[in-house]
């Protein structure tokens, strides 16, 4: 089944012209004459019943998920993608038709990103569905874009808007990968990172790295549609913002920005989604947010760890 | 615990001067400022009650072995091993020193072989543990070595022994990293794979993709002592020589050497370790197993595929 399987795949991905060996040999070769190119290489793990549920949630999505948040992890390593190997670990009930969903949701994705499917490992076994997968990038000859670059006085902008994600974009989201190539060719920014712990969490991660703080405006972040909703649903305690800070999975950019340049990058927003300066980075060890009337209150961080 | 586990891993490895972003990062970047260097990749996924038994193993060998089967795919292709990211899922309960003791295991053969670990994704959920590693390679000037290149006439070269490997070999295999990369350098190489699923299988899958067909001499095929160990056991209803082909995890090279260089190859053999031809390449569509009166009956194929 497995060799069935890459036979599949080899017919629904054309040839890549930057994978001379694809799925089949013992490993993939992708071609690397690139002297400005260094390799950048991220890892995701999603399973059922922590990540999502399959009993709720198309395979289809879930394949499409499973590329898309590491195409959002090199993204905001302002990579250009490559190539991703992948390995399942199939119930052995259904194994076969969910695999092919899986792919199904994935390859399209794959496709539009420019994204060779180099290989993988295919396995069966008596606990439920995991899919692990590591995508490979390039960087550009504008360099990486780290978390620990942000200094005192940069601005915070972020893409798109916040919170609510669980009512579908956790699974629906484009990964911001031409809006981060473009911005980090196009504007001097100092970090980034994409949003999948939550706003509040993530930005806890650039300070921490940084070994800076962060003050938010409230009024400035950029709330999704669907966390007004969430908020509205009965027995609900959270505010929208609440929401924005720590749903989670947006899947949005969180990037330092020197003063100077994040007047312009607002004022002359190059991207077909809005982007939005929030805040400052400080140099105080800590998280603030700014209410509307001028106090600062410590920012809650929500975001969660995997607990083990 | 995530960030616990990857602040004791930067203190573990060493910095690795091919690796300028390494683990707490959205994705790790290595170095890449070699012309003649493409990217290797091979992943692998093994799992509790698949791969292993954690009730029967020690954790610390399980964490070998899963970089150990990376690094001989590396190997199977020529490739100088870069890095290594790896996810796990852990069970809830146990799950932190079962990460610890995984990583203990496999952080002294990452030194071994100057594999740096670039990352990973670590989760816990209430099925059983499972990795997944994908280790990346560099291609040296002398290029891949793939599955398709064999030909008919071509002497078959092994290293090692085989059968057995379940006795213990499985688990503290030596990969052929530095074989392979010698015998790339120094000598023309047609084809070669790393024996996991089985000589048999293995020899079958350098066929199917070479397009040939291949006749082992039954009594040149190295036999592990394991081999025999096992065919002694009461029950076992195998002999050595079945056992040699079919037991797979021998973790050892299958080449395939055009005549002249496999004379000069066996008669000075560089390795430290034995290099054997056990046959020949053909131009039928046929594995066959040559006896010892010269006869010859097909061989049979024993490694498995995952059923799903």
């Amino acid at each position: 089944m497995e060799f069935d399987l890459i036979q599949r795949l080899r017919k629904m991905l054309p040839a890549h012209p930057d994978v001379p060996v694809g799925p089949g040999d013992d490993a993939a070769v992708l071609r690397w004459a690139d002297l400005n190119a260094d390799c950048v290489v991220t890892t995701d793990l999603l399973s059922d019943h922590v990540d999502f549920e399959l009993s709720q949630v198309d395979p289809e999505r879930v394949g499409r998920k499973a590329l898309a948040v590491n195409l959002s992890d090199l993204a905001a390593m302002a990579a250009v993608p490559v190539a991703a190997v992948i390995s399942l670990v199939l119930p052995r009930s259904g194994g076969t038709e969910l695999a092919r969903r899986f792919y199904d949701g994935l390859v399209p994705l794959a496709r539009e990103f420019n994204t060779a499917i180099a290989g993988g490992d295919t396995n069966a076994w008596d606990g439920p569905f995991a899919v692990s997968i590591t995508a490979i990038g390039k960087t550009t000859r504008h360099g990486s874009l780290r978390r620990n670059g942000a200094r005192a006085g940069d601005v915070i902008c972020v893409t798109g808007a916040f919170g609510g994600s669980i009512l579908g974009h956790q699974f629906d989201f484009t990964p911001r990968v031409s809006e981060a190539l473009l911005l980090n060719e196009k504007y001097e920014l100092h970090a980034g990172i994409d949003c999948s712990d939550g706003l509040a969490a993530d930005l806890a991660h650039i300070c921490r790295e940084s070994g800076c703080g962060a003050i938010v405006d409230a009024t400035a972040v950029p709330i999704a549609e669907a966390a007004h909703e969430m908020a509205n649903q009965e027995g609900d305690t959270r505010s929208p913002l609440q929401h924005a800070f720590g749903d989670g999975e947006d899947f949005e950019l969180i990037l330092a920005v020197p003063p100077e340049v994040a007047s312009r990058l607002v004022a002359h927003n190059p991207l077909e989604i809005p982007i939005t300066p929030i805040g400052h980075f400080s140099s105080e060890n800590t998280l603030l947010l700014k209410q509307l009337d001028g106090k600062t209150t410590p920012l809650e961080i929500r975001g969660w760890e995997h607990d083990f």
